[in-house]
């Protein structure tokens, strides 16, 4: 029997009151969920592959440090670059990330109890997916602590003692480091005053450059630096080939350092990567260019840091200015890292045998500094979708104002890290000590600290200063 | 004219029934295909990525390898290592990927004549996209079996034949590997027990090392390792600065390999990132002070085992247990290994020169095993998502059952391993040769194998035992 | 008061209106934004990534070069690998992408005022993401130019002046490589005419090999590389597993070159993935039976060749041949390299030190031929999914009409580079000058072209020929 008009057209409106009712807000839910779902593992995805990048810039530190420094303590200078990461990622996750992002407390710090040992990360069984995100959150920024941490051991190589260099890796890594990163990550007070740093320019860069400078000058300068007379003399890395190896590898891995600071897996992510490259190559040229002026040869090692000095400039701006701004940025970096090595070896006489504090420091201050000059709200990337206004929306763009803001920050960071850094080396030197014995550092920090000996199956020559030859420094003007 | 009410209503009606019958399912069809080719695709571009950062494990495995070990061997590692992958990936292109992923035959191994040459990668047309998620399978499974494969190397290491060590590369790729990978991981014996191992500490790191150890005792130890008396004697590795490097690299790739083995993009890998980076800082951390509790000096080689013993034992338990488990995890690795180490050593008197057997064997069995003492059924992040409920979905979380159940999977693979790779061990021995001359080794194996020199620019020390220095070591207790 | 059966139907019948006219719409809005968004985003996230493995490649050619090479010349190549990636970057920012991917002129070259300086990659504030897909198209493609510039860098190593190579550098970038790949990959002539070369084994690699090629010829061999009777002699490299670190960086970086080149988070990048692998591993395994069957000893420094020109032949058709015919493309280009190798050093007599022109120019131009061999339709992975029918859809599979195009483009290619890069290199020569003197070259560019040492520590061999050894090299028959 066929179905009544009536009855067809009951089942035709039945039919659509459930799609009313029931499919479309089902389907308008699920559209939403499928773009958050994506979204989300996405940015997770994001986050851990960014983050690895950073981490390998752990080895890249290894390599530049020891490529620029002597045979004899190759060995001295890996385990403080492994170990400075150890301690890192333990004190970070047990206390140093809830300092930096726990609830903030009068814009100075964070605290929460909940953040202790990073209890925050540990999944339950609710299926919100939120321990998921602050897993990727911790990953991300732990590493950049790491970073920071890692900076200090080059300005201090080759008469530091390795149990002081512990003490100060837990303490940078749990207190230091995290105060300063909650100043400005972390919603305290430089960021509710609107300064930008999208990458890390002095939240990583500075910071460590600010306590290697403290660390520099209370551990003093390698024997034989400087002469009677304070004559600066020059002390050969012993591979050059390892130098350019970590320098390969710092570019590399901060493709996760800015890009990843996009913390979302998002269309402006690429263009991050544009003005980093563009930073680091006009850093590499200058710095040649400026070598082969000043010395009538092309320097290697000063290339090399003419392009990590672009990668420290860029850092800060990345995400908020134009390409060619990008290649200005990194060229004023190249020159500014070469004067800077030149003022604190020669002028200033503080002994940084890797030029950390004049790479991190100079050009990171540089760096956050250059926003005010060549930051434009018209290119700052964030702009571009709500969902990725991320660290802090406040910005001015170029000009006075927000120049004012990122010189507030940068003094203001500088302060605080040198003094509280000078105050913890002068804790450390008077209780665990900070600087090996002279014959230690004549044999090498290798045999007085390990008992081993980097490269036991090559003849050193006689200027290496290594156990089997005679000792060819002096001591400094310290 | 305007049109009647009645018509007007008429037109709603068929516009509405347009959609019930047509526009709302194609919508719910989109949002599933939307979901689905997102999800899927960002499955294959994470395997790719996760894939190819264990692939670069190589490489670090190579440089760990080659600075523990003498520099008149250094040519020879490089070849092991580099053609243990080459071997690897064809023979698990032709026939392992079929015996570890096909068809289950009772339980033991698997088969089907569609597998044979990996020939489910090839694409057809009927534009399933299945062809492509294999394809995604096939290379992160190989770069695992590659793994494996390669921490034999270290065990044979500087007394191998080539030759020999080939054999070897093509057996445990084609067929070792892969039985017991599908015991546990391709839905054999021990899956279906409820065996759970994550990312492989047993399917992985322990085969390797049992093969290594059946290969360490068939090819004896190297001349002058043992006094006559019996008394160990260390051969100190030739290059600590490449031995580091390789375990940034290791590192680096155990973000591959444990995050990876999520095998989709989901927010749960982020919380692998975090257990992994946990577990290799204690490993790290513990096996420092271990050995300068023992030997009175911080010893950098340990420290790097430790690392590398922490990842170890974190990677079948990864994504089940709690950050702070995954600290006691990797501590306990980094004492076992230094112990571990010892008494293989010392004790049993098998010539490891890397370690290989205490790293990869004793930590992957305690990794294995310590899902049964601190794994949740809370936080196994499997149960987050039933897409993502892999490997298998039996687990009793922590206890005693699970515990019984891991010691059997642990105590099977060992036995099976164990014996099957002396079996092959003693063919190769009695065919193509298995350890090279006494005077070969004296030269060294770069002479004697490959007629060249790893580093003919350099002068090398009187104990380096290079052709144009004075053999220095004796025949050992073999 | 209950609602009447007429009010309730009118209520209804709004309702689902409303959900015609405006939420189904939207829904279905939504559901393309969605996809849209996330294929985007994913797009660019895998460009960014796959692009920062190939810059690490940078990284794998350094290390490669310096390996084969002697310790005396280790700080100039630094410098150089360094410094064509620097200068490579700015050029082909400010004007090489303009010319391989502007508007097309006459089939010949890329041009448009909008594209100098890239600034198609600065934001506007339309949000229209276009520029942010621009930035990701930019850094992917610029990391490929540095690729091709690196390549000469072997070739000419030892015995170039630096500013000569800086200025190589900078034309090769600016304008050499855009334009033959505008040809194939940016809408000109070659693409037109149906060549297909997936990643680039004529594009980048073989372009790089003839203008190596050319820069060899016009630099001249190595003092003592060839005597008097013009008998070709060895030149050991200086640290083989520096070679071999940088074999295992370049297999490494290549996941992102075969595979990144699908140029969209699409399924089948993994099976790009299997056929890179299989290649790789045949040219490797081939490479080293040919030369243990040759010189009766398996050679590793020509195993690595065989790894690379693996990759470098499978770098064409990665995406259009079956995993078997991948092998057989690899194994051809492990026997072709091998040949090659010994025709251009004893035959030819060119001095090419690290093999540059065999690797990346025979086995480029086999690779790109062998598409027309084993090329399959229905294999071809473009066809899959018609958004990634990218570089060009015209593609006849195997075949004779096939192969004619593809030989047609190799011999174009070879031509317009060859003879373009001879012309280049003789103005260069008149000009700021390309040898160093016979002096300079004995002592070491490191000394000459630096004034550094890169080993200072270390005590060379008397052979080594460095500054404190008599010099061994005689004058060849440049």
């Amino acid at each position: 029997m066929p179905m009544s008009t009536q009855t067809r057209r009951r089942i035709h409106r039945i039919a659509l009151v459930t799609f009313a009712l029931v499919l479309v807000p089902w389907l308008a839910q699920a559209a939403e969920d499928v773009s958050y779902v994506n979204q989300q593992s996405g940015d997770i995805l994001w986050l851990v592959i960014a983050g690895t990048l950073v981490m390998f810039m752990q080895a890249g530190f290894a390599m530049l440090e020891t490529g620029l420094t002597r045979a004899k303590n190759a060995t001295n200078i890996m385990a403080k670059n492994l170990l400075d990461f150890c301690f890192g990622a333990l004190l970070f996750w047990a206390v140093g990330y809830c300092i930096m992002y726990g609830d903030d407390v009068g814009g100075l710090f964070g605290w929460s109890s909940k953040w202790v040992f990073s209890s925050a990360l540990v999944p339950g069984g609710d299926g919100s997916g939120q321990a998921f995100q602050e897993s990727a959150n911790w990953y991300f920024q732990m590493v950049f602590a790491a970073t920071a941490a890692t900076i200090v051991s080059g300005a201090m190589a080759e008469r530091t003692k390795l149990i002081g260099y512990l003490f100060y890796s837990i303490i940078i890594s749990a207190v230091l480091y995290p105060i300063t990163g909650h100043w400005i990550w972390g919603g305290g007070w430089l960021s509710n005053l609107g300064m930008r740093d999208f990458a890390g320019s002095t939240v990583v860069h500075s910071v460590g450059a600010w306590a290697a400078l403290a660390g520099a000058i209370m551990v003093g300068p390698r024997l034989g630096k400087y002469a009677k007379d304070g004559t600066s003399r020059a002390i050969p890395g012993h591979n050059i080939v390892l130098a350019a190896l970590g320098t390969f590898i710092l570019w590399f891995g901060w493709y996760g350092f800015n890009p990843g600071s996009t913390l979302t897996q998002f269309d402006g992510l690429a263009y991050v990567a544009v003005t980093t490259t563009l930073a680091a190559a006009a850093g590499g040229v200058v710095a040649l260019a400026v070598s082969w002026m000043n010395y009538g040869k092309p320097d290697l090692s000063m290339t090399l840091n003419g392009v990590i000095a672009g990668l420290v400039g860029i850092t800060a701006p990345c995400a908020s200015v134009a390409p060619w701004a990008a290649v200005v940025i990194g060229a004023v970096a190249g020159v500014l890292v070469f004067y800077s090595v030149l003022f604190f070896d020669q002028v200033v006489k503080i002994d940084d045998p890797v030029g950390a504090v004049s790479v991190h420091g100079v050009c990171g201050a540089w760096g956050t500094l250059s926003i005010g000059l060549f930051g434009s709200r018209s290119i700052d990337i964030l702009y571009w979708d709500p969902n990725t206004a991320i660290h802090n929306g406040l910005f001015y763009g170029g000009g006075l104002t927000q120049l004012g803001i990122q010189a507030a920050g940068v003094v203001a960071v500088f302060a605080f890290t040198f003094i509280v850094a000078l105050a913890m080396f002068a804790i450390i030197r008077a209780t665990v000590g900070l600087r090996v014995t002279d014959e230690e550092q004549m044999l090498g920090l290798d045999i007085g600290e390990h008992g081993s000996n980097a490269y036991p199956d090559f003849q050193m020559s006689s200027t290496a200063n290594t156990p089997t030859g005679p000792p060819a420094d002096n001591r400094g003007g310290l």
